[in-house]
C-alpha cells in the first residue's frame, strides 16, 4: 500500500506511521510527504528520514485551487493508493476530494459526529463529556463527517483542560491511525452509505 | 439519599439501582417508583420488592399538564433527593424540570452529545460509529443535553445492529447509573455552566 502524507506541522501522526511501517506492523510504504508550510518540523523529519518530501507553499499560489493543483500533480506522480492527512491546515476542494473518493484518510480529536471542527478538545471539556476520544475517517465533502475506520475512546478527568485532554488523545490518535491504515492495508472493505464495512 | 423512580416499562435500570442498594454499594433509598403505565413490569416489581408503587395512568388525565401536576404531587409527598429516570418516556414539562432543577437523573444510550434522542443506538449504527456508550446526565429543558454526570463507553461490532448494539450499552447502562448516584450521594457537587463538578 502506497501513502502519500500531508502535513503542515510537527506531524506526529506521520512519524507515528513511519515507526509502524519501520517495525514491520504496517504493510506500507510512505511515497511523499507534502507541506503546504516548508519551515514545518515533519518536512524536515521526512527529508531526515530520507522521504520524497515538498514544499508546496501556499502563500506563493495566487489562489486555493492553483495551490491545490500543483499538490494533486505531486500526488499523481506519486502514485498513493492512500492519501493520509496528518495535521494538514487547508481545507481541501471538491475537485481534490472527488479525485480522490474514498482514499483520503484523516484523524479528528474527537469521537465523531461529536465536536468536529476546529479546537475539538476544549469543545469536549466545555461541554463536560466524561469520555472522548479520536475519529479516524475517510474525508467528503463534509467537515469531519466521512466513513468512520476506528476510533478510540479515552476518558476525561474532572481537572483536564483541552491541553491535558489533547495529550490523551493524542497517545491513541497514533495506535488509531496505524491501525485503520493496517485495515485498509490488509482486508477487503468498501463503502456502504456512510458506513465502512470490512469483509 | 431518597430517591424516586419514574419509569414507563420493565424499569432494569430500576432493578440495578435496587440491586446495589440491597447490596450496601448505594448509599440510597428508594422512597416511590411511580409508573404512568399501569401494566410496566417495573411497576409490579416494586410492588414485589414493597416499594411505594404509583400507577398514574397518563390515559386518564385531560392533559398533558394535568397528569403531571399529580405525578408532582406524588412527589411532594415523597420528598426524594432526586429523581431517577429509568425508561420514563414522557417529556417532562418546564415546570417540572424548574421545580427539579438539577434534581432529575436521566440515561441516555449514546455518548451525548451524539444522538440524542429516539433510537440512539440505531442512529450510531447507521452513522457507522466504532465507539458509543451511555451517558447519565441532569435533566434540564433540553432533550438530552443537561450537564453530564457519568460516561461509558463500548465498542460497536462490524455486525451489530441496533439490538446487538442496545443489548451490550445496558449492561453499561446499569453500572454507570449506578455510579452517577453514588457520586451524588457521596461526594460534594455543583454545576458550571453546563458542567457538573465533583469536589
Amino acid at each position: 500500500m502506497r501513502v502519500a502524507v500531508l502535513l503542515s506541522g510537527r506531524g506526529s501522526n506521520f512519524q507515528a506511521i513511519h515507526e509502524a511501517i519501520a517495525r514491520g506492523e504496517l504493510p506500507a510504504q510512505i511515497v511523499c510527504v507534502i507541506s503546504n508550510r516548508p519551515d514545518a518540523a515533519g518536512l524536515q523529519r521526512a527529508r531526515d528520514y530520507g522521504y520524497a518530501a515538498h514544499a508546496i507553499d501556499h502563500k506563493l499560489f495566487a489562489s486555493r485551487a492553483a495551490h491545490e493543483t500543483e499538490v494533486l500533480r505531486v500526488l499523481d506522480e506519486a502514485r498513493p493508493d492512500f492519501i493520509a492527512l496528518a495535521g494538514y491546515m487547508r481545507l481541501l476542494g471538491a475537485e481534490f476530494i472527488a479525485r480522490w473518493r474514498n482514499r483520503i484518510v484523516n484523524i479528528h480529536p474527537s469521537l465523531l459526529p461529536a465536536f468536529p471542527g476546529v479546537d475539538a478538545q476544549a469543545q469536549a471539556v466545555a461541554y463536560g463529556v466524561k469520555v472522548s476520544g479520536c475519529t479516524v475517517h475517510l474525508v467528503d465533502e463534509q467537515l469531519d463527517a466521512g466513513p468512520i475506520l476506528v476510533q478510540r475512546a479515552v476518558p476525561v478527568h474532572e481537572d483536564d483542560d483541552a491541553s491535558t485532554l489533547a495529550a490523551r488523545i493524542l497517545s491513541q490518535e497514533h495506535a488509531a491511525y496505524v491501525e485503520a491504515l493496517r485495515s485498509l492495508a490488509t482486508r477487503a472493505w468498501r463503502v456502504e452509505g456512510r458506513r465502512v464495512v470490512f469483509s
